[in-house]
């Protein structure tokens, strides 16, 4: 395993990557996407290649891998797929450990050629030794390597390794956490997998000290033996969150197009995440939800829940929501309840759990004390500060940041986990309070959500991991 | 019935309204909610009523109800709980039809003070003849009438009824579907309903001519036997959806603070709706998404869609949340595919349904054409285009817009129903395209979606509802 460690390690730390393929007369021309990205990670050095020559954006053009004065150790190839496995041969003499091959036109077509060409790239890749991630993929984004195939994706690093089978749903996953504070140690995006899979990128996370938690969205396996022993032995060190594609006959067929792979049945994958600990989810959305979770929420000792918003109704609903998805909403005890009755009027407020502070938000000090009285309490293990559309626009931002650091203030004097819920619609000064709000939370690690249902089942999904793994 | 429609009718067309309680001295007080809303939506006559007379906007303060020179037939009153049952006299002596009660403290707080009160209200009501909205909600907003009670509320009618328990929930919903362009003829927030009820406004909206659909949030319900009867009925006319607050054991007790109603168990409600054909929903964003469907999608003939967009990886979960939302992706058949394969180069296109259009979404006139040729398939019965983020990011604003009106060019020969599904991110370039796809969407009257599980639950519901009225 050390020795495979080292190998794929060095993959993610090239000194030196070639683009061949990439189009020297076309700026607009996809093939154009990794320079892009490469020059505003600022990679050094990188090489270009093309029969035609010429110069990019202030770099030569070689005709020829071969042309390259210096060593090169990572390829990206964008050459047509018939062209791939004369490649891998001008690799191995260049002595390239491993090529990148994103052009599609191979094994997921289901025709024959390019079934072909793939065994063909295959075959070639085994007799040179040189390794092969794709075809059909976007590769690699390790941010700490400067490496990245998509100039908008964040240039820090994270901990979360990230293993996906399609590169669009790599691109959905980053957008989706990316204002919400989630970052990447090493995202491979990996396509038909006809060399390396998703067991060996699994494996080498699995070792990678850079990253804490891994997230996995796959169409098909290759070896299901190998993928279901590398989730049992990596799930032990770190928690997993699988997205399976495919898992209709309908969505099986779209994957037999996409990544030329064999979906397995649902019942199959059902049983194989629950026996081993794997937190399944279904959605991109769910996928992100349940990333911030881990991330940003320290484990609670429990799933018994204080919930604290404006709104007699949201708090029914949210409630409802929490208790389906599998928390605990208990009552809060009368000795609570005439605490806070103390200094807030009891008309207008519930104070059972949910606690309604309708009419008590604008007074600061009694919101930082009612949360203070909550937090005390033994009877819950984490809270949840939830805000509604209404009362947001209504209260304005300044308002609502202010509210935040009062509660915050108070929950860190009981340290007790918690997130906040801003109920999320369409409209632009509404999103300027979300984009507040959330800036707000990152920038001090707490996890927000922007439904009552998507925190609920987020919140589920980790507790029954943290009570799992005991 | 029809009398009792006539009277109600004649509370959403008050020829005056007095709003008695206002504050006189303190702009920021929320009994200045219902002036500031009403003079919003010019709302006249407004009268003003406060013990210490004076005048507040222009208009004199007068220091009993008594003292109004001319009639008045709707006050809304925001006077402490106990004053409630002695302003029911002054309102019969004033000859007032309908009173609204905002203020809380009633039944709701579970204590004897307070359930006392509601019952001394309620039977001042039954005595004089005054009929009661409330108390402890927000009542009526009827933009045709120029009654607000929330000055952001759209100022145009629509067709969607809403009768709904609480005034929190009613701005969620509202606000949750303004930018799509759903709009209401009436809407009632009728908290603890000591007499005017649920029942009540149901039937009445059910003969209203301006109501289409009907949408209700119910924590609890007077008369069970009642409002059965009355669902019954007016789902023989109308389409009402359902989202029933308090259904677990903790959220009936919150409903219980909040409006003192009795929840009913789950089971009851589930059989309840089935049995009824009522279209049940669980959460706000749900019931947002049914009432887009309803408002804006034309009854399919069936539940067979054919699924147009971009990257492999969002085609294989698209397909999946459609297919377990109880929805049918058919594959493309192999005809159609070789006539899309003429103009399209086959590689990276995925032609079985989904239809990948990826390679080809800059050449209009070909995405155009695959559009013109797919909505001709007899195998389907609606079509659905989703977008994803780093696509949209990618082509910018301008093209997406394009797209869309190319796409519904070529639908428009075919006739089908069509929606568009823009997967959400949280960034601000994301919102800008979220919301000018949006404006585009309700310009020409379709269905826009922010997740592929939000579309498919929405479009099941709707086809479950059109299947079972045959």
């Amino acid at each position: 395993m050390r020795s495979e460690y080292a190998t794929l390690d060095s993959f993610f730390h090239p000194n030196s990557i070639a683009l061949v393929g990439v189009t020297v007369t076309n700026p607009e021309h996809w093939t154009r996407t990794f320079l892009n990205a490469l020059l505003e990670f600022k990679f050094n050095p990188l090489y270009l290649v093309n029969p035609k020559g010429g110069e990019v954006q202030g770099l030569k053009v070689y005709t020829k891998l071969a042309d390259i004065p210096s060593n090169v150790d990572y390829i990206i190839s964008t050459v047509p797929a018939k062209a791939a496995p004369g490649l891998i041969e001008e690799c191995a003499a260049k002595g390239v450990k491993v090529a990148h091959f994103c052009t599609s036109g191979f094994a997921e077509t289901g025709e024959d050629d390019g079934i072909r060409l793939e065994a063909e790239l295959k075959e070639a890749a085994r007799r040179s030794g040189v390794r092969i991630i794709g075809p059909n993929c976007m590769g690699i984004y390790c941010p700490k390597s400067s490496i990245s195939w998509n100039t908008a994706f964040p240039k820090e690093s994270g901990t979360i390794g990230y293993i996906s089978q399609s590169g669009g749903n790599t691109i959905s996953l980053i957008n989706a956490v990316k204002l919400r504070g989630v970052r990447f140690s090493k995202v491979i995006s990996y396509g038909n997998a006809c060399d390396l899979n998703e067991s060996d990128f699994l494996e080498y996370l699995a070792v990678d000290p850079e990253t804490k938690i891994i997230a996995i969205y796959v169409e098909g396996v290759k070896d299901g033996v190998r993928f279901r022993r590398a989730l049992e032995k990596v799930v032990q060190a770190k928690p997993i969150i699988l997205l399976k594609g495919g898992v209709t006959e309908a969505g099986a067929r779209t994957t037999a197009g996409h990544t030329g792979s064999l979906a397995g049945s649902e019942a199959t994958w059902d049983a194989l995440c629950r026996q081993l600990r794997v937190i399944r989810v279904h959605s991109i959305e769910e996928l992100a939800n349940t990333l911030v979770t881990l991330q940003f929420m320290p484990k609670p000792k429990g799933r018994r829940v204080a919930l604290i918003g404006a709104g007699g109704g949201s708090s029914v609903l949210i409630t409802d929501q929490f208790e389906k998805a599998g928390l605990k909403v208990p009552p809060l005890p009368e000795e609570l309840r005439q605490k806070i009755r103390e200094f807030t009027p009891s008309a207008g407020n519930i104070l059972r759990n949910p606690i309604d502070y309708s009419q008590t938000a604008t007074e600061l000090n009694k919101l930082t004390e009612t949360t203070a009285i909550v937090s005390q309490w033994d009877g819950i293990d984490f809270l949840i500060v939830f805000f509604s559309s209404g009362f947001a626009l209504q209260r304005g931002i300044k308002c609502m940041l202010d509210m935040i650091d009062g509660i915050l203030e108070a929950v860190r004097i009981n340290i007790k986990p918690i997130a906040f819920i801003f109920n999320l619609d369409i409209s632009l000064e509404h999103i300027e309070t979300a984009l507040a709000l959330t800036q707000k939370c990152v920038s001090v690690g707490i996890p927000i959500y922007y439904s009552f249902a998507d925190a609920a089942h987020a919140l589920n999904l980790a507790s029954n991991y943290y009570e799992n793994r005991g």
